[in-house]
């Protein structure tokens, strides 16, 4: 069931980490259908496979396929992070954190997946590539922006894959298509090598079908790391093993309010489906979270037009217009603005902070609906139409602003996947993970397989 | 010659606090010739100065008198800091840190000190208060913000002041009145219950008239203080004696560029004397020190008008109005440049690093000439007519900008009062001390004693 035995196959010679690339291989040749990847390394693959099988040493992911967004460097490639403006970088002069972690437990990078122009969306549409779709229905997004990374999971491309959440980018995908998604505190894992958005909302994290893969994946990750300042040194948080019953007894909050409002009746059984499991629960107020959520969308339009600024002078018609316009928008901001919303975020994370007097755990949707269809251009969030692009992340939004790590995660309901996120204090990701088991092991969380349709 | 003889005769029962305080009272009250205080409390400063009498236990500022900018709160009295918008505020319900630590210690508070509105400016020609006029030619101005500080250390009304320095406004003041002004390395001193103005660049720091003294007041000043988050929790610097030698030989680099040009006479004569005293000078390159400057005025701008904006808004016409026209000009800058400058002082911290790889100690002018006439708007700056408020700053701003320690240290020379910056690696206020102790036991640095005139 979960990815341990398949190490454990690999580790003990029982089953070669070479045979394991080539079933991952096989399925990405079937890429084409669904549009994942932006890059399949298809020789230095089997040579990190090969190497595997050669000196079987007990690695924790021995063998392990997996893919990364492509904003994760790869040494000798130019990161590319869905644009064609940065066609004229350097190439990486190493591999990022996070995917040298990776390598070093003995996973094999197959290859980058497809995301948002520069991360900034939650459709993976990408101008430039195309959209990625959606392994449960082909005709419907994948969420973004990291949806290359989800829908390569969700289509068991490969069992892991790397992906990053600046406002939404891991949660939203992750619901979309019904797998688990990780974004951790603020600080937790290094972001070193990563191409970035905004440097004060950038996090990092993993994909995976089930709880045990994802504790699994993301304590390989951690660690400080002196090349991302952001990232702070703090042992693991996951030694030994993941206890799967304490969740039982988890005092629970289920945001009301803001995370109630625009929510679909599908969004809101997948909360009320988790939610009802718990003995302990109540309903939790965060009232500022509708002003979080505006802070971090004008946080990002600012940092992220500062970011690219010398591009938008120069190169703007290169840019995917949906990204150019919110670029823009941003660098007409005023400074107040940028001000008064990093004021916003330290009150906000105080008021978070005593929520979490109250609650070892909250609830909420991931995303207001299930995938929209592919070039939809609005949906209908409580009787008004928006954007996609900016308003499938209007729950997520609020919980990245201030640090919180969450996971997003899949509920066993009929019809299209639809996740929730689990969410706890600061550096509380074991928490998560503890009540990710247990409804895993009550059958209310569970991804679905899903293989990849014909190209 | 120093305050400790002072302190020692309080402590022994030689001298009385109470006689003390009456020598200060006395000379405040020929205040209104020079305009430093706005506010005297004779009667709870008779009564703690009876407390240390009555009961001497061997404080390290036993009845040393002292006045602090407008700015300091204190228990019970509504923080002016040089505006007439404040008086709506509630009173204070305790004394700032920096208060309470030199009263803690047996000092005796006798009153407060004029400012430029809000800490904006340097000349302390308060819209509201009327201006401070400089001991050596009340003609002229005392320069700011912390003019009133530094005109009461200078005509001898109190011995030791606190002052607060965001871009200049300790060593501006300090270096026109001839005394000394230390600017700690940023995070130094708990700015706990000052009023602000930027908090990337707010400092508070002390003002006296010889190198001991300030050292003595600095070392009270120090320690970690959860009310300020920028106060960072390190061991004094000061522990045993100060060595008054060791000066000799410092590696020292005189700053060139941007730290020459636009001097006058007089500043290059203050700062050849200084330099010419070391036998291992260099000359010294700060590249990037135009920029910071810059940078540190939009910072400036832009931190200043955020955090005023709801009293811009609301009531622009009761701001003094060369304090709201450079407010309204940050307010409306675009927050690409608020992130710029960011990221400009991030990598300006690192430029300066490497110049502290070669020195131990740098040395600039304090101002780029002495105190301009009161009313005067505009000074020849390279042959350039430019506004008095804003100017006197060119070589106090960069220095702030990226926090280095600096000491405002008066040049014993004939005329009016100027003084040079001593300069040192961030957290190295000790080797600022070293020096100045060195440069005082051959006289080259001292202040000058300044009666009160008459009103």
């Amino acid at each position: 069931m979960t990815l341990r035995s398949d190490i454990e196959a690999v580790n003990s010679g029982a089953r070669t980490a070479a045979a394991w690339l080539e079933q991952s291989l096989g399925c990405t040749s079937a890429d084409e259908g669904l549009n994942c990847l932006t890059a399949v390394f298809a020789d230095e693959a089997r040579e990190a496979a090969q190497t595997v099988d050669l000196a079987p040493c007990g690695q924790v992911l021995a063998g392990v396929p997996f893919v990364a967004k492509d904003l994760f460097d790869i040494a000798g490639r130019t990161t590319m992070a869905g644009s064609i403006l940065n066609a004229e970088h350097a190439p990486a002069g190493a591999d990022a954190t996070a995917v040298a972690r990776l390598k070093a437990a003995g996973a094999v990078l197959v290859g980058l997946a497809n995301m948002d122009e520069y991360a900034y969306g939650f459709s993976t549409e990408n101008h430039h590539l195309g959209p990625t779709r959606n392994p449960h229905d082909p005709t419907r997004i994948a969420g973004g922006s990291s949806g290359g990374s989800a829908a390569a999971v969700a289509a068991g491309m490969v069992p892991i894959s790397l992906g990053s959440d600046t406002n939404g980018s891991i949660r939203v995908p992750a619901s979309l298509c019904g797998i688990f998604g990780l974004k951790p505190t603020f600080g937790r894992l290094s972001r070193a090598g990563t191409f970035p958005f905004v440097a004060s909302l950038d996090h990092i994290g993993p994909f995976a079908r089930c709880v045990d893969d994802i504790a699994l994946v993301y304590d390989v990750l951690q660690g400080s790391d002196p090349f991302d300042p952001a990232c702070v040194d703090r042992p693991s948080d996951l030694a030994g093993t993941l206890d799967r019953s304490i969740g039982r007894t988890f005092k629970v909050g289920l945001l009301d309010g803001w995370f109630r409002q625009g929510a679909t009746t599908d969004a809101l059984a997948a909360v009320e489906k988790v939610a009802t499991a718990f003995a302990n629960l109540r309903s939790a107020n965060w009232a500022g979270a509708e002003v979080a959520r505006s802070s971090a969308f004008c946080m990002t339009a600012i940092e992220g037009a500062s970011f690219h600024f010398s591009r938008l002078s120069r190169q703007a018609a290169s840019f995917d217009p949906a990204v150019r316009d919110r670029l823009l928008a941003g660098a007409l901001m005023p400074a107040h603005l940028g001000q008064q919303v990093r004021r916003v975020r330290r009150s906000m994370i105080q008021e978070v902070d005593r929520l979490f007097r109250d609650f070892d755990l909250l609830i909420a949707p991931a995303t207001p609906c299930s995938a929209p269809r592919i070039g939809e251009a609005t949906i209908e969030i409580d009787g008004v139409e928006v954007p996609v692009r900016a308003n499938l992340g209007i729950y997520t939004q609020p919980v990245s602003f201030v640090g919180l790590p969450a996971l997003a995660s899949p509920v066993d309901l009929p019809g299209m996947p639809i996740g929730v996120q689990l969410i706890a204090a600061p550096w509380n990701e074991r928490v998560l993970l503890q009540a990710a088991a247990w409804l895993e092991d009550r059958g209310i969380l569970a991804s679905r397989p899903c293989p990849v349709p014909e190209a």
